[in-house]
């Protein structure tokens, strides 16, 4: 805390961004009008923005040092899904007019959040701009990455008779967000703090991302959802695609949720926020792909196949009898 | 207009964004998870970040074709003061929840704006995110460019003796928001409407950033105001200034209201916003700025000198008969 009673602008950004900038010569700490970023040679930067707003992307008591993790986190997954390696970012933020002690406690924490996100995946801070708004909190990242010249991962290359996998678990992240919400209040406690982690601190598939190249036909991130995600991989690549939902990975609590009470499957395979990777793969990659899971430590799990463009219905779900199921809504809406 | 009743995000992006990607193929027409960036051999990139609330940074009533300029220009100034040409930019917008057919409306007149500024400053939408919010327009751009590897401009290389050069004319910008507030009914039409677009309108240096290299020692770009600004070339270099208010360039609409009204001196000192370069400079780079501001066609006028760093007292305004000015307020404090 400060014992300032209105520390300006210019303090707030000395005394919380300026550190979090100490790895990024270029960043001139700060002091100058940009920032200045060297490129190896053969390699391209990659670029992603994303932006999120209180009560309609987190509630609003969320943790700052959450905000901070899920930020950077939904970015890093883009910039993953591209095949890309996290450098930087800059970041704007619009604080509400609360009092200065407020958005000082609150600043404290959201950079210690995103301090310990830095370490974890050595990216830096190098730019940005707080400004304060009547309305909600509200922020936005830019992450700069780089990726061989060439060689980044693509939505478009999915072919027919190509496999799709995913990475991690699905579903967990919309199930949490239940639980913030008030529901699932019979799980176990434990049970429902994994939820709620999942839906606030995605795990971005960095190191996954940085080898599927030569291995990955197309590749998204799940932010949307399953079935819409893997709906812009097939628009995009001019296929459709058939997904066994009974061969969809899931974490032991969304499993035993599952089990209990079948209308979760509709959250497992619309809610969105997992940030796993979701791609496809020709069938002479598969071997290696098992062994990149062994490497990394991480599920890869098949899930379905890509078949010839089949007209509006791009993606088709079927249970275990191969009947169809249908989705109630593809495409994350937010709360 | 559409004729959909509620276009969802995707239908907006592609009506509305895609277009603006036309001239990026590293974009992907926005279909992928984020954009590719080749930045050329011996160059490096430089990235700064800007945002703007609406009530906060600019009137609510303004034209969505003037936030569009404004937002980018901001931006484009930023990159002049580094000396770097602009390339791209990714685009983060928190859109309020009105009705769909007046966001649509707003949309189509944002997006023909940064269509015309696109043109006027070679440069390309790369990417972005559009999100809903229960509070105020809010817009972050993230502008990139590149540089010379190692060519720079920077604050920081002010040295005693160097002479302080601006450029254009300041003081419009801050006299435009008096007009826009209802100050200055009684100037004639057409003179507030010059101030107004000064305001909503300035004009990024770009050119005259690209040839500073070499010829100026430490350069800014004037938003918090001349004063302010000027304090942090002396904070960063180490040195303090002297500026003789007489010498500052002005417009003839804010000449005329100077002389009859010497409190406006306050606005042309501290106001903001004008988006000028202010740099120093050796004297033996004199000839060489009066030709190239001859080749540019744009005013560069000295205002003052750089002198031994001088304690808390950093920047000096001195009148025709070297008397220190009291300056009521450094740095802009937004409406």
């Amino acid at each position: 805390m400060t014992d300032k009673s209105a520390p300006d602008e210019f303090d707030l950004i000395k005394r919380f961004f300026v550190p979090l900038t100490k790895n990024a010569p270029g960043a001139f700490s700060l002091s100058d009008d940009a920032a200045v970023l060297s490129v190896p040679s053969g390699r391209n930067m990659v670029v992603t923005t994303d932006a999120m707003v209180s009560g309609v992307h987190f509630l609003a008591d969320t943790p700052p040092e959450d905000i901070a993790a899920k930020l950077l986190r939904v970015n890093l997954s883009d910039l993953a899904a591209m095949g890309a390696m996290p450098e930087s970012y800059t970041l704007s933020l619009a604080l509400p007019k609360s009092t200065p002690s407020e958005n000082v406690l609150w600043l404290e924490h959201f950079t210690e959040g995103l301090s310990h996100e830095q370490e974890l995946w050595k990216i830096s801070l190098i730019g940005g701009d707080t400004v304060s708004t009547p309305g909600a909190l509200t922020l936005s990242l830019t992450a700069l990455g780089s990726v061989a010249a060439g060689k980044e991962l693509r939505r478009s290359g999915a072919v027919a008779g190509d496999t799709i996998f995913v990475s991690g678990t699905l579903g967990d992240a919309a199930l949490g967000l239940s639980v913030l919400k008030g529901d699932l209040s019979g799980l176990a406690g434990e049970d429902q703090a994994y939820l709620v982690n999942r839906h606030r601190r995605p795990l971005p598939r960095v190191a996954l991302g940085g080898r599927l190249q030569g291995l990955a036909a197309a590749v998204i991130d799940i932010s949307d959802g399953l079935v819409a995600d893997l709906e812009h991989i097939c628009e995009t690549s001019g296929v459709s695609a058939t997904v066994d939902a009974g061969k969809i990975p899931l974490s032991p609590v969304a499993r035993s949720l599952l089990d209990l009470e079948r209308n979760f499957l509709n959250a497992i395979l619309a809610g969105g926020d997992d940030y796993e990777l979701l791609f496809t793969a020709s069938s002479r990659n598969h071997a290696a792909l098992a062994a990149l899971a062994v490497e990394l430590e991480l599920p890869i799990t098949e899930i379905g196949r890509i078949d010839a463009p089949a007209g509006d219905k791009k993606v088709r779900i079927i249970d275990e009898n191969g009947k169809l199921i249908n989705v109630a809504s593809s495409g994350y809406r937010h709360f």
